[in-house]
């Protein structure tokens, strides 16, 4: 299994695992040629220091999963630094084999590598298996995640 | 009520409306002079384009309240962009005057005017007042928010 930095290559591969999920297919559009709207996403984050959306790959170089890291500076906590994930999205023929596991262990020593104090997401309560996962893996579910989605 | 985004001789009234909290006076430092962790961070807010550290006056020039909005491109919703509001704190003395109101009035539409799509924030369980609050205003608490403190 191999992380690394999406390049503009993995647009396609990256939209096709989001758009393969129950509620991904909703709300994203795989198509040939892929919308313009993600090709111009993809080029702000990729501009951004701050952004790292990655695709990790399996030993025949196949996109099986992404994920995006986010560092965000606040004042609070004594001005700390936060790392948030989104967008995590495992391959389904890949899932139960550990990729999930792979990619938090591999995002919390990059957050530490930035110094963030806090590694945070938030998970929609439809998919209780993965709030169970992420409870597994040490987060609390202290807070609530509100969305207000603007028209 | 005036807002503007916050300057550097803010600084110790925005500490001082933290450490002023029953959450807040548990991980903030407010004391003269303030700990350079939170000039450090405000420099790095400022200088992000991304960033949107705010504060509210009242009509004699006071710092009543301030709050941190956060714009973040994401690949999903078809390459959407999100608003993040963290850090809203309203000085004690001003809360149930509708200064809370006023502010989310305002991160709304500042969010409409930089197209993001979802406006976002998590709420700590310990503020069910607060939770309540956004409810009243629109948000829906679909997520869980998840923390992981970092060693």
């Amino acid at each position: 299994m191999t992380f690394r930095k999406a390049n503009k290559n993995d647009l396609a591969s990256i939209i096709e695992l989001f758009a393969d999920d129950a509620l991904g297919k909703t709300r994203e559009q795989f198509k040939t040629p892929l919308p313009e709207s993600y090709i111009k996403a993809f080029e702000i984050i990729n501009a951004d220091k701050n952004q790292e959306l990655m695709v990790v790959e399996n030993n025949v170089s196949e996109v099986i999963a992404t994920f995006q890291l986010t560092f965000i500076q606040y004042m609070n906590y004594c001005g700390g630094l936060r790392a948030q994930v989104e967008s995590v999205q495992v391959r389904k023929d890949q899932r139960g084999l550990g990729v999930g596991k792979k990619i938090f262990e591999w995002a919390i020593s990059r957050s530490k590598e930035k110094k963030a104090h806090i590694l945070q997401l938030t998970s929609d309560k439809k998919r209780p298996k993965a709030i169970e996962f992420y409870k597994k893996l040490g987060f609390i579910d202290s807070h609530e995640g509100m969305k207000l989605h603007l028209k």
